[in-house]
């Protein structure tokens, strides 16, 4: 099991504009086969911070969703958004 | 619903030392009346970076988590192995 954090910060002018990219980005990464969760979040304290708890079975799975079509389209468009450069976090459960 | 990321970064001769206080903490924890999911990771990079993912009914109920027993005995006696302050984010679903 591979739990993951990822992480993005957004730039307020483009808080709407990202929002269709990511539900767009939830819904078909969670038709993956090898997705086990995945959720995302938003900072009580900053609308422009996103959060997505993820879990998979192993770093393959992971390294797949990364290659899908809709990751390879959409996370760029997300990116380009940016205030600062997204953080990610791979765990193992304690 | 709330959603919690709680994390704390144990000096690297207190890993071992904390290890017992996490696994009450977390079983304890989970058997509070209000409590939906609690679960601690470890960063696969940094074996002294421990992260909790908590979800709760709401703010009212991780107050009063914070005011249990188990909490107050044991979150102290971690934070007292800590090599710099814990960190954690409150969210809402997106």
């Amino acid at each position: 099991m591979l739990k993951v954090i990822a992480q993005d910060f957004i730039r307020p002018e483009h808080i709407e504009t990202v929002r269709p990219w990511y539900e767009e980005l939830v819904a078909k990464t969670r038709l993956e086969k090898d997705c086990i969760s995945y959720h995302l979040y938003t900072d009580q304290k900053d609308p422009g911070h996103f959060v997505f708890i993820e879990e998979w079975p192993d770093r393959q799975a992971l390294d797949a969703h990364c290659q899908t079509e809709h990751f390879r389209r959409l996370v760029p468009l997300i990116d380009a958004c940016q205030r600062q450069p997204g953080t990610f976090l791979l765990m193992d459960a304690f």
